[in-house]
């Protein structure tokens, strides 16, 4: 079974335990004729897909109504497969949500460790920095890369361990933000694992 | 006396208690012909203005020891002027320095509100809100406005809270950020005041 996420920057696809990605700027998706289930939070390229016969949108398989109209269906399956705990999405945005004992209590975007590095380099070609995993939060920053290190990441780490939930890292970047909560549990699979969950669930292949 | 603080985006002059702005890409500063003290951070206008007989620099005339070697004049003015407390300056940038009893213990800095604004709305077109300020910290958002700017204001709010200094807001987006520090001392004149002061202090004019 063919899944495929597809997020504002990558058709992110996985399929018999093997996932890889394509670009949304030149992947052709009506160049697959097998089935493939996929989530989309891609509005151009949800677009094209709808008029594919076989590209299957699952996502009106999951019960909206316990999260906000706006809010991204990956971020919706991401929330649908934990019970309990802190579930950040480190890709392109970074998304937060909490979900306490089984309830949903809301959540947050802040911008991708790639967005929020271009963001410092416009705004002056003396903050052109990586960020810097390893910064050390317990002093305040006397150097460029760590202040843009600090001050994109240690409100990050306050705001998530105020929860004093289990934290469990999905995405792109997730390994690198592992460096700042080195007790989270990493799932590059969450999405895939939860759509195969309501897929099931649904009885719809 | 004519005093000039020179951002990315922006000269901020300030004469007679009168503060106005220019913008860096097209103002011509050889026309001017009286004296401007002056600090700047941006080095493609300060390589214009060291040209300039009549544009002095008064970056010289703090002790650069207590700081670090990249940070930015503007920051280390600001540092001057405060005795103890939490100095955040919302500009283009929101730089963030502490000072406890007189000693600088180090700083951070984050995206402005106008750079975050347009990173979100790089990342997704469904992201393209402004901040709100008047955003409620003690419940996780449910809609895509509040999640975006909880996602940047929650994390910058409890790192400054964490120090337990006095706040001093300055910069173009003082009035902005005093929404959420409504304790907060707001000087959108504390660059100048600092120029004034480190100027007398050196008995240059």
């Amino acid at each position: 079974m063919l899944l495929c996420d597809i997020g504002n920057t990558s058709y992110h696809f996985y399929e018999d335990g093997r996932a890889y990605k394509e670009s949304t700027l030149d992947f052709n998706p009506a160049t697959l004729t097998q089935k493939i289930y996929y989530i989309c939070v891609n509005a151009e390229v949800n677009k094209k897909l709808q008029k594919l016969q076989n590209w299957i949108d699952i996502s009106s398989f999951v019960d909206k109504t316990k999260y906000y109209e706006s809010m991204g269906i990956d971020r919706i399956f991401a929330v649908e497969a934990v019970a309990h705990g802190v579930v950040i999405d480190a890709g392109s945005a970074i998304t937060v949500d909490v979900i306490r004992n089984g309830l949903f209590e809301g959540g947050y975007i802040s911008a991708g460790v790639g967005a929020i590095e271009q963001t410092y380099k416009n705004i002056s070609s003396a903050l052109a920095y990586s960020i810097n995993f390893e910064c050390d939060f317990a002093i305040m920053p006397k150097n460029s890369r760590d202040a843009i290190s600090y001050g994109f990441l240690k409100g990050l780490y306050l705001e998530v361990e105020s929860h004093k939930l289990p934290i469990l890292l999905t995405g792109g970047d997730a390994q690198k933000l592992k460096q700042i909560f080195p007790d989270a549990q990493v799932n590059e699979m969450l999405l895939f694992e939860a759509m195969q969950k309501i897929i099931k669930k649904a009885n719809i292949c």
